[in-house]
């Protein structure tokens, strides 16, 4: 390494770059393409480029030495750092320089453009069967005839006129009764849950009742506001899984809470406070200003009311996650989760008080936690065979979940099974030279012409694609997801890789597109020239990142061949994609790449967020909480490890299919079918 | 008031005077009977005479001005108290000067001498039946083949073993059980509440689980640590009730929590302190070095074996206390509670997670709270009905409970009728002119000569009476509760006082014991003279206090008579007097001073705390529960406010009834009946 240039490694986005010593580490996030906002144009003046610093390391010597390797604090950073967060290690971005090797953290609220995840809920038939229920009801004030208690005296009329009988109360609603009984002039409203337990009481005619589905993925997390009386849903709220900054996959973070004493707690706290501001952000979204911040320029709506929620309106709160998320929100320890045999703790559906866990909305609520599957097949595929239901269906389906991991449910009434196979998170863009989250300057869709081999590409923030715009237009900062997908597929059908994912040289020597790297000897495709990008340089696709998008989407073919194998079939009815990828997969280039065994893409559907759907249908049905029980149970898992023919079918699921009947430029662009 | 004097107020003895302007706090504690512990000598070296200002006033403008009306703040006070304790008014006793008129708080911890309450745990017969039960089982460890969850693992055992179907566990436990697991090499000790919830797991065979059966007076708190395998009492703990820096009896904590907007939280955060240190006293109490300070000079006893508990051994709690503490410790408002027609806000039992009030015992535990009966008459009343049953008995039981308040029951098996009286805290010997705590220095004891008038008595802490002893020997300091009893009975008996409670003039006059006082003209008798007391001047019974004594115990008097007037009886076959109070009562000085309504002693017996060994029962035997919540809703309830009678009765009451037949001096001294 040169001596005047120091090693950066920026989290979660893992950009990782020399740059030269004596630069902010705003100016060396713009190189490294970590993207750090500054508003103020780096002026010191809005605070918004807060950054931590979590190590300082000597990559030769591998001495650590946090403090030295940044520029000295300096008294103007206080402004906008307590004391405390200082002690964390907490900078400005744009006065804090770097002096050596730093390991960076870029918080959400840092980073320049917020993540775009696509997980609006869709239309989804729900009987109405909600967990809490509202009761109104009027008694009559105490008098020295019947001093009865105030608990007594709504008990007698709540058993008289709706038959519930035996209601216990929670503490806390039993502290709201006296006053509301009061203020509400003897009428009161009772909130009863399960019709077993009182858990909150309102003065007169309460008007709120809402409920929040909250899918826990391992990146990012998304939760429906649900009036749960009238199941519709006022706002879908989406935030990156807090959890980033102790490692992007569930192992890594299970490896960081082995490794520290406090880890489980740190990484539990994380997440709750997640949620909680993910509460806060539903509830500020109904009042007036909010929503109409939201939708910039639109004309007032006098019919819209805004229902002005606060945190003791939200009475019911399902959650649906994989076993680790799972394992960390309750405090468990996740560990030997992650050792065969895998064992959780706990499979089986849980009722817990939001106050146990430390979840701020109505004092006397549950929170609902969907069942677990097995150890690596979480709640989250749980909520996907409850909005699907696969298990009412004849017809075979296949439903791939594809996040951080992927998970897998084949069958139908007759038989279901499932497994998880480590994709790893390639398909979602991390992990290779130039991915990086669905965020303004993503490649998003890329197609290459094979005659000329020149590629065409959109960014999201950007309508125009690149040929319809002049370079400096593009402003690409790298490829996320759906650019991941499109990738492969495209690369093949130009005739740049062959079938087993290697470039063909031949047919590229002297193409501009192609090089090997002077110093790392790497072959790349350039897919964005440096005067098309933000972060002044190519945007490449190299040899090792094919071999990474192979790998990820060998591993969720294999798993497929095996189940099908194991239900003695050859194809699937139907197949259903689901997860936020599953918003924006091209069917036919998934057939192309060969992403799971079939050939129809018209039997190939997407069904979005199908995890947080069925978080939805738990929250509104409680019907369905039995159904989540049962066929958490029902379902065989299929342990991918153990199968001996794994291997050979992971191998040969390297390869890419070459289904050339889908190459036709005349297949539509592709529709979001969610909607 | 003389212009070099100042009033002070010293809470909670309420004892009251001028005192001269520059003397310390503890100078004045001291003139007026208050007395500070001054370990060091006013050395300012120990810390231990910490007060807290809580007003300074005007007596005469009535102004406020807490902080001018003591000398300024020195530094070395910050040796003993914290920077948020001197905002609270808190200061050293021996540093801090009078420089007007204040009212000040002595906490317990500075208070010289511990109060004696005797609460010891007298024998019952109970049936053992806990609530919470723990379950030695072995599972297998997960293999591939049977990878189910640790939950299932354990609930698979506990069903097929012992017929634990259905069962619940606590968040808290789950969270124990994946270590306890795998530390107890599978073999784990799981503690099952009520046969439905898991509420602790611990590796291997754990051997500790323990309850405790908590009895919450007005004044005094009592807590029985009971070993729930053998019911065995191990230990009695007892402690202030820490809410009476707020006032002595229920309404005036009602009333200070109704000025004060966070006065609820107070009181119940007080409380619920207070309670946490009974607990911690209870686990210190079970350690070697603890047991042996407990028992100075005993002999080393190798047999004994010290369970050396833990707060997580602690697995159950039962609390049972009249109405307003059962709402404050429940943070229930109890404002209603003092306001005709008196509607508590909840009647039956409640069993609450301790962790929603703040109790830190086993993270997962129960506290279960008995029911009430009537605003009035609290749960403490249900556990000496629980111990007495007089609900299984042909005879005609009354039963007295007195403590701040006066709680009666009478009946049988046929028809039970329960009332409050106010007796106020004379009977407890507050509110008298030399009235105190039962602490060492207090007159216990009196026997007054009839013809010579002469007083003899005994204080606590001194075996001998005064007339074997020197007059400086005896160190008196006031009377307290059991002396009150004596005095009035004593006085009647000698001749010094009518039927109707005035001093007999003629026959006192010239005697050196009796006066009318110089300046405030009120006729009073001497007990104790100065030389033989610690405040340095004469401790005295007025006229005011005979009357005070009297009200109290025509209260008593009357509502017995009412009562039994209802149940158409003109005597019970059998009293019963419980409460710290029924441990020393003397029946014969109660009969003739006209307590209650009876004729023979022999039917008089005293049984202790009553209402804590209720709690104890409620504790070891879940049967006892159920009744508890039968026999609070089925006992009849008479309010005396409302008996046109009760004016008569009570006026009638005030008259001592003279039974001569037990004015023998041959009688015995006071036998401790409940051991």
């Amino acid at each position: 390494m040169n001596a005047d240039g120091a090693m950066i490694i920026f989290q979660p986005s893992r950009r990782r770059g020399e740059v030269p010593r004596g630069i902010t580490l705003v100016a060396a996030s713009r190189i490294l393409g970590a993207d750090i906002e500054a508003l103020c144009g780096e002026k010191r003046g809005c605070g918004k480029c807060i950054v931590q610093i979590l190590d300082g390391f000597d990559s030769t010597s591998g001495i650590e030495s946090k403090m030295t390797h940044a520029s000295p604090w300096q008294e103007k950073e206080s402004r906008f750092i307590s004391p405390s967060d200082r002690k964390e290690g907490f900078r400005l971005g744009c006065v804090a320089k770097v002096m050596g090797d730093l390991i960076v953290f870029v918080p959400e609220s840092s980073l320049a453009g917020k993540p775009i995840i696509r997980k609006t809920a869709r239309f989804i038939k729900i009987d109405h069967n909600p967990a809490v229920r509202p009761y109104h009801i009027q008694v009559e004030s105490p008098s020295s005839e019947n001093p009865t208690s105030d608990l007594e005296r709504i008990c007698q009329v709540l058993a008289l006129r709706y038959g519930l009988k035996d209601l216990r109360i929670d503490l806390m609603a039993l502290r709201q009764l006296p006053n509301a009984l009061r203020r509400g002039n003897w009428t009161v409203t009772v909130s009863v849950w399960m019709g077993r337990e009182i858990i909150r009481v309102q003065p007169g005619k309460g008007a709120n009742r809402y409920g929040l589905a909250i899918d826990i993925g391992t990146t990012s997390i998304a939760g429906y506001l649900c009036d749960l009386s009238t199941m519709a849903v006022i706002d879908t709220i989406t935030m990156t899984n807090p959890q980033i900054r102790y490692g992007e996959d569930v192992m890594s973070r299970i490896a960081y809470l082995t490794m520290h004493e406090d880890g489980l707690q740190k990484l539990s706290d994380e997440l709750i406070s997640g949620l909680n501001r993910l509460v806060g952000e539903a509830i500020e979204g109904t009042y007036p200003e909010e929503n109409q911040r939201n939708e910039p320029g639109s004309p007032p709506d006098e019919k819209k009311t805004f229902p002005c929620l606060t945190r003791e309106d939200i009475e019911d709160v399902t959650i649906g996650c994989n076993t680790a998320m799972h394992h960390i929100l309750l405090g468990l320890d996740p560990r030997h989760v992650g050792l065969a045999p895998f064992p959780p703790v706990v499979h089986r559906s849980l009722d817990i008080k939001a106050r146990d866990i430390g979840l701020r909305i109505s004092p006397g609520a549950y929170v609902y936690i969907l069942p677990i599957e097995a150890g690596f097949v979480g709640a989250d595929n749980v909520g996907v065979l409850l909005s699907e239901e696969p298990y009412n269906s004849d017809k075979v389906q296949l439903i791939i979940d594809i996040g951080t991991n992927g998970e897998l449910v084949l069958g139908n009434s007759k038989r279901l099974i499932s497994c998880s196979c480590a994709t790893g998170p390639a398909l979602e863009g991390s992990h290779l030279t130039h991915g990086m989250r669905a965020a303004p300057g993503a490649i998003e869709r890329i197609e290459i012409d094979p005659v000329t081999k020149e590629v065409d590409y959109k960014v999201i923030g950007r309508d125009a694609w690149r040929k319809y715009s002049a370079p400096d237009e593009m402003e690409a900062r790298g490829i996320c997801g759906s650019g991941v997908l499109d990738v492969l597929a495209e690369l093949y059908r130009a005739g740049i890789i062959t079938d087993s994912g290697a470039f063909q040289l031949e047919a590229l020597d002297g193409h501009p597109r192609f090089r090997k790297h002077p110093e790392t000897h790497v072959s790349e495709f350039i897919l964005a020239f440096a005067e098309e990008t933000r972060i002044g340089k190519n945007i490449v696709i190299t040899q090792k990142d094919i071999r990474q998008i192979q790998l990820a989407k060998a591993a969720l073919y294999a798993g497929c061949k095996l189940m099908m194998k194991r239900l003695g079939i050859e194809k699937a009815d139907v197949v259903k994609i689901a997860g936020a990828f599953g918003t924006y997969v091209d069917r036919h280039k998934a057939l192309i790449m060969g992403l799971f065994p079939h050939d129809d893409p018209d039997q190939v559907v997407c069904i979005g967020n199908a995890a947080g759907d069925g978080c939805r249908v738990a929250l509104l049905n409680i019907q369905k909480r039995k159904e989540a029980d049962w066929v958490a149970r029902h379902v065989e898992h299929l342990d991918l490890a153990l199968e001996p023919d794994f291997q050979q079918a992971f191998i040969d699921a390297m390869r890419l299919p070459g289904r050339m009947e889908f190459f036709s430029r005349n297949i539509p662009h592709p529709i979001d079918l969610t909607h």
